[in-house]
């Protein structure tokens, strides 16, 4: 298994549902550069579960603990290793002989051999709140040392779409609506995410390493991902050259394009307009709603499923979305720097 | 710039369009095993430019050369060395000082400062034709060593879309007749490619380099590709769990799903079923309508390109796209295989 | 930095010498096989300081906490995250003003512009304790899955060096008195660690993974190594090639050398024969003796070294060796097995 | 297999002895820097066989072909693509059913199964001309972006060794002589190489890329080299630290050490003063005096070796191991540069 994400920052992350406790280490740091803790506790607390009812039950306390690589609120160069404690744990909620629909319960044992069946174990979206502690510094650094600013926004939940003269009040109102009525019928939901990142010009490359293949293996490491598009994404498919090519033009200084449909990104490389993106999820695969399925010894059974899950993963993927955007921005702007010498 | 793909079966290529040569270097690769260097040339010979109205009228040779890894037709383990030569250049058909709209010409000069400019020297897709060879040797592996089959089709240009019911041969018809209908116009169209995988369980993992993740950053890093989904991909976001999760059956032998709305791979790991997905891309940008851009004195101008070009990249596009796939399946095979003691 | 070590059994640390914890994740784990804990356990017991007269009295616990990876002592194929607290920290005897010679506060300091001048930071040895935990891991495993010894000693402290008719138990004692001589003056002492390996024919690889370089590089990552060499080493530079080359015989069955001047490894590869290498260590550069050296106001000062050292770094980076030639074998046994399919 | 090396500045290999070609990619290169393509010619001029009666009579034109990558005399950013035609082969001299002692047929086939017995195949030295490419051009670049300079010299042919009185002219002689006297016995010597590198403070790293971790590697990826030490190297065992550390003094301005006795790098790191480091190599194994040794098919047999071979490869190793010195400073300057934002 390879649990590493990122070139140059470098994020590697460990740790089961149920186990004692996940957690990484995230290496390449510059050094000598500002962090402030508070914040990734934060960040962190944004994403946790428990927080309103559109998310699952479950309370962890999601309390990050840094045990290295920071002193005296500076970055000292050295890898950041850090710890998040599972608690609440109802590990009997799970049943180690059930192979749960569209879950990776059975994927994983047939691979591996062997399964950590409790909570889902390596394969739990819990995972990503180690993704959070690592987008939250490379925010902070980020911050620090390149113009780089990420906005992410639920744009779709089942058949609630955002368009242009969406009121954003009565939109959150609506998607809620719409979970919460999923919710009651022990059902879930699908949804999608959209993301604009305000970049300058030059990051990404022409081959192998495009910002747009950067970007979507980032975004189809996150649990439920089923589609990502940048641009105008599928609606090219049906869209002639001269309907849909952004034309250059210039006052002289600056250059702009007259209409973004690339999504900010040109021959694999950012070209300074915003670059945007779409993420498609389904609904969470655990709903309380009775379902067939096999058991370890190939019995056809029934089965409803227990623990406390979310009705829709969107609502708190978005942080996920949004700290993976930020940990590949900042790893594209180290790997310029280490071929920029004018 | 990295300008290697892959983790253990690995291609590095280099090269630009209007230069000497392209070439490649494919490393990991396995020993002992049947190359055919014929089914190679074959192999390129339908990729190449110039083979039917469709497509650019430049005419390459391609001729791949292979200096090494190869010996009496049986891999060595070494690496395989690799160059096709460039013939038909027409540089003079580009402009130095014209940044093509929705090309990389500008972005590559913003980045690098400098830019071979002929032909979209690195950026230009002509770098596909050595993926065409690595694909076509990962091909011949995996017939040797897994049972692992790759499917390609055109599924959309422009309007023209296949369905169930779609009768091959008059598909095939109305998508030439698009694409010569948009030819005439001096015009340009996307479309849409699907992929279908025959593959055992167990390819892929959990976290980082889950299926999906590998997969999408190979189709990304093919020039053009805009979009890219898998299962019900997009369509997964208007959906319940209790329409789309697949429920496991069993025979008492094997295990199968009722449905495959998964596309073949859960919790980032193939399942057994078949792996599906869809690739968008957007028309060529090179078109010979005349658009307004500017040049590097960043005046306005207007221009019309010049150069052979495709009116749509989808259909050699399709080999690049099944070359990929296998590149990711063969590589995956190799990762497995170094964890697999039992 | 880079913070990791190892191609696919790979092993990333973290950790200050008086911060909070180190610790590390180790990738990679094949599953499905045992875990004995409490072997770790010991195995990190034998290591750490204040064990005996000649190490630094610095007493720590030393508790290895498994946070992932292993689930009823058997390996799930994910992560395996693991930290030791850091206990009985005098950081009041180092002073962050002085760059004690021969160390590396200098160019720590010089490189990122800040350092945790505490117990050495992360430049401190104290990180060779997390190579302990991945070493004795890589040995268990290493066990269930192939026939790989590693056998190590110390064959020098200062003129105490090993001959063929050494007395075990003589030497060691000489060595002892030897190094507590040097303790007794405050001073230290350096030595030379020889080990041996038994392997199968075919680990390593003929360019630029030769079995050497690997085996160099993972040495020359320890605090204090000035030297590898394999086989004849050094000796070899007044050899003729009618001297010192190993011809092979056979009883029809096997393959031998009549000789083994080249340590096991020819043209980069295991061939079956043990393999055998030195590593030279300097002195350990705390001294308690006074020294001149200069304060980060670039004053010329002088100063004695005050924390708990060990007179001599040899006694205790047998175990890290030890642990390194464990974990680079175990990599190679993967590495070989991606490629294999006879 | 694995065949490349470098982090940043990353060199790819490919090709065997006597096949075709043999050539390289050498990727991550900054773009927009001055290349001089005749000087890599002339240094590739000067490793060449058949230059003087030390060498081997092969006579190989080694005319590089730069195909990519450079345009007008500048770095593009691309990938370098570069391939060497093989020429006055005479793969007769070669016995594909026996096994030279000390050469890599044996590892090699018994690894792989397969093998091109024909002058070594991929083990040959002959893949060193391709890092002499990389070499020259790391230089050339480094010259444009940072103050670094390489010093080699042979310190040792057999009994011959460099002292601070040896004249430079009547030691070139001395080992002349001592090199054509083992070739005129048919047999063959070792030897030594220094080289001293002039270098800023801050290359390397604390951990797992220390400085000397990844020379060593480069040396050990050399054929031939059995040693690597740097400092005082072995010559450390017997010191106490009182008589070898290094103690800091300063003018107020600069940061000097009394003494350079750990080699110019501290904790992983430079340290400004001048690198150091010795490197030994085996006599080659090619001898044309008769040795015992065995066949495929295990009967033990007397071979004389055929072939043209180097009576000592140390002559000129000299250029790769300065070519390995260059590459791994350019990567180090590279890999600082991308977390350096102060």
């Amino acid at each position: 298994m390879n649990n590493s994400f990122g070139n140059i920052y470098r994020l590697t992350t460990f740790g089961e549902s149920h186990g004692p406790a996940i957690g990484g280490i995230i290496d390449g740091i510059p050094s000598n550069l500002d962090i402030n803790i508070e914040k990734i506790q934060l960040a962190l607390n944004k994403r946790k579960p428990g927080q309103s009812s559109l998310s699952t039950p479950r309370k962890e306390n999601d309390i990050v603990e840094i045990l290295s690589g920071i002193y005296k609120n500076k970055t000292l160069g050295s890898p950041i290793g850090f710890i998040i404690r599972n608690h609440d744990i109802k590990s009997n909620d799970y049943d180690e002989n059930i192979y749960r629909p569209s879950h990776g319960d059975f994927t994983y044992e047939a691979k591996y051999k062997i399964r950590d069946y409790r909570g889902g174990g390596r394969a739990s979206a819990r995972e990503t709140a180690c993704r959070i502690v690592a987008g939250e510094i490379a925010k902070q650094i980020l911050n620090q040392i390149a113009k780089i600013n990420v906005y992410t926004c639920i744009s779709q939940i089942g058949n609630i779409k955002i368009n242009e003269n969406s009121d954003n009040e009565i939109f959150k109102k609506e998607i809620e609506d719409e979970i919460l009525k999923v919710k009651k019928t022990g059902d879930s939901i699908g949804g999608k995410i959209s993301c604009i990142i305000d970049c300058p010009v030059g990051l990404g490359e022409p081959v192998y390493n495009k910002l747009q293949s950067e970007l979507s293996s980032a975004m189809f490491s996150i649990p439920g991902v089923k589609g990502f598009e940048y641009g105008l994404g599928f609606d090219f498919c049906n869209k002639k050259g001269s309907e849909v090519n952004d034309e250059f033009y210039s006052d002289g200084i600056n250059i702009f394009t007259k209409s973004n449909n690339s999504g900010g990104i040109q021959g694999g490389i950012s070209n300074g307009q915003p670059i945007y993106f779409n993420v498609a999820f389904k609904p969470t695969p655990s709903i309380s709603i009775e379902q067939s399925t096999i058991d370890k010894d190939l019995n056809n059974i029934h089965t409803k499923i227990k623990g406390r899950h979310d009705p829709c993963i969107v609502p708190r993927a978005l942080y996920v979305v949004e700290a993976m955007t930020y940990i590949v921005m900042l790893d594209q702007i180290m790997m310029n720097r280490s071929k920029s010498f004018y």
